[in-house]
């Protein structure tokens, strides 16, 4: 097991001091930070190895492209893909599901067709399947979650049906953290012959992952929310469906040819790398790949897992009245994740008074609104009897506080954390008269 | 005019010895070095202000937030934008030509209706159009290309047409050089109605660019080539057609509110970025537009016109039988952008031995195959009679060798560079055995 203490070292941004506080970040479902490791690769490459790849023939743009390249073995080797050339870099999941939506869901989808979503997709998964449904005819279902937090499993028979083309999920919930049942689901899929599409954002990066057990057909995650650089992600496809998609963005860096009348495109994984990549950010990821393959994925799951069960514990515990807890309750069914309300204060209000002792959270629906609105999360004692007409109310009173842990995150801190949460809601009632923010709060 | 040795002081990779000699680095038409300001920001944001945007509300995000918003009002004003809302940040010009391809064509386009693009279109503009036409029925004419390097003017009578809904086009050629005439092709736009689309990835980052005067609906551009990291770029346009204009990809930080059956979106510019964004790179790229505009675009174009200028000279005058060059022998007609071939040494072979004396240059068809086979543009006296069959034949038979400049290059770095080609010259016989490679080589 890795402490904690030594990877904190690797951490610069983690001696910041937050409003007189040192600084505890607890937004790491949103994105997390970055080791020295990581900025030193994109420092050192920008200052004697930068240029565009493709393997020009000059000295750089060889060196470029081989970073590049080797990135792409590390990034297979950290899913146990069985190729890098599965392993198409990208923006973010977002941009991993828009290209599967586009690129399978344009070519393969009839009207007709059915899509299974779940309630607590995250927006990046949700909204690229309701577009591409919506241009083919398409209809799109939604796997209900329980109050604890769990899909939905019994309905699955009825959900699932020869006309599924596609089922849509993720492994683990942004909000709730509550880690889905993979093999069951892809075991529903292969019955009906439906594909499998997993939004690994808030799997891959705290939890080993071998995409040859998973099972789905495609996985896509995010680079920044494992010690990477923004701007970097990763599809990761089986390769013969891969190789029958039509491609999504074209342009450079697509092809081998092009005439006036014809275009043959390259290999994979270029074919659907459209452009200049961002090559700074590929190569950086590999490196946080890296990084976090030699603490072990086994480790930080581990470490997670510690820190939740401490703190739902202590929720529980200290604040039976005050404080709701959202999502699964065995620490085992769950990332590193807590979201909650104190009941009465808005969720934005807790959070902007945590960042006054120093503490990182994210409030808000965290791009799932569909699972809050079902689930009715909200600070207010009794939810309101139905969902206001205009988003500004919904946004307003809709929401949670989501604490998210990750490889240096510590007890003390979570003590901390806790400590303060209590002085918050010893302060409820000065706190209430703050006239809570509605901002724009992502991821 | 700024001076380029003081410049060269704040690129660190200039001061790289590539086999044993000084980097001569023109390869800036593919991408240009990044400096000391750019890295440093990025490492100063990654140190001390990260986390995900989009207003959380706890401090680094607010940080992050003000600096990412701030770097879309810088690059406004480096194009006199109406306003930042305007700025959609994207990955480079591939991505934006996807965008609007996608986002405007799909819901624009009708069967039968005609775009109009050019010849020396980079494959980026070219094909996400090819790929839309097809998808809705519609058909792509091209402008053709004079053996001077310039767009056929001429032809815009029949080529152009009540039918057109779209003309695109790139302000100044990847592989030429050449400066399209702007005016005129938005002026035939406005008499049928068309949208204009202008790839403005090789003049954005050489020439003075105003919004507001050019005239056009969009502009497309990268930020690797201006300085910037990989992974940014602009997608400029015309704020009625952004609103009216649907969304291409979706998912996180697109939506206001997403309820199980209705989206609402948010504002300008933010529909467009989905998902977490490349933060760095916007921030990046910022502080790049800043030093160029420190610098004086005015001053850049002149530089780079007074470089071209004395090539275009020496190459003439010390090689009139020996090197072929192409496009506008004008300087004040072209960017910083010089193709040639020795004749009768293939283009490949060319780059690989001026690396041997530590010049960057690009060699092949620059992602622009289809001019390339119009002007057949080959190293060979003669070209084919007709183009081979095969792919891999047509990609050693075509192409050029491209030296292109920026402010870091000095005429001191082109006598070395004439003077290495005189070498090669007189090596040809021997350096003919050479068997050519032929990478994917594209930008």
């Amino acid at each position: 097991m890795f402490d904690p203490e030594e990877v904190r070292k690797d951490f610069p941004i983690l001696s910041r001091k937050i409003n007189g506080r040192p600084l505890v970040y607890f937004d790491n479902a949103a994105s997390t930070q970055k080791p020295i490791q990581v900025i030193n690769v994109i420092v050192e490459f920008y200052r004697n190895h930068y240029a565009n790849i493709h393997r020009g023939l000059h000295t750089l743009s060889q060196e470029a492209s081989e970073m590049y390249e080797k990135a792409h073995e590390t990034l297979a080797k950290f899913i146990n893909a069985y190729s890098w050339e599965e392993v198409v870099f990208c923006n973010n999941t977002t941009d991993a599901m828009n290209l599967v939506a586009y690129a399978w869901g344009l070519k393969n989808l009839r009207e007709g067709d059915e899509i299974v979503a779940t309630i607590m997709d995250h927006h990046s998964t949700m909204l690229p399947w309701r577009k591409i449904a919506k241009m083919k005819g398409a209809v799109v279902k939604y796997i209900n979650v329980t109050p604890q937090g769990y899909l939905d499993y019994d309905s699955l028979n009825t959900i699932i049906t020869p006309k599924t083309k596609v089922i849509v999920f993720p492994i683990a919930s942004n909000v709730l953290g509550t880690i889905n049942n993979v093999e069951e689901l892809v075991k529903r899929a292969r019955e009906v012959g439906s594909i499998v599409v997993a939004d690994g954002a808030q799997s891959v990066p705290h939890t080993l992952t071998d995409v040859r057990k998973l099972g789905v057909d495609f996985l896509g995650f995010s680079g920044h929310k494992m010690l990477g650089p923004t701007g970097s992600g990763v599809l990761w496809g089986r390769r013969d469906i891969l190789e029958e998609m039509d491609l999504f963005k074209v342009g450079g860096d697509t092809i081998r040819d092009v005439t006036v009348d014809d275009t043959v495109w390259l290999d994979l994984p270029w074919r659907f790398e459209a452009g200049t990549p961002n090559i700074e950010a590929g190569i950086a990821l590999g490196v946080a790949a890296e990084y976090l393959m030699k603490l072990g994925m086994e480790n930080v799951r581990e470490h997670e897992k510690h820190l939740v069960a401490y703190t739902l514990k202590r929720l529980s515990e200290e604040f039976p009245d005050d404080i709701r807890v959202y999502g699964p309750r065995d620490p085992g069914d769950k990332t590193g994740v807590v979201s909650f309300n104190i009941i009465g204060l808005n969720h934005h209000t807790v959070a902007k008074a945590l960042d006054l002792f120093g503490i990182a959270v994210r409030s808000g629906m965290h791009c799932a609104h569909p699972l809050h609105y079902s689930l009715k999360i909200t600070y207010l004692e009794k939810p309101p009897s139905s969902l206001p007409e205009k988003p500004e109310d919904r946004l307003i009173l809709y929401g949670s506080v989501r604490a998210s842990y990750y490889v240096y995150n510590t007890f003390e801190e979570v003590d901390y954390f806790i400590e303060t949460l209590g002085k918050i809601v010893n302060l409820k009632e000065a706190l209430k008269k703050e006239k809570p923010e509605a901002p724009c709060t992502g991821s």
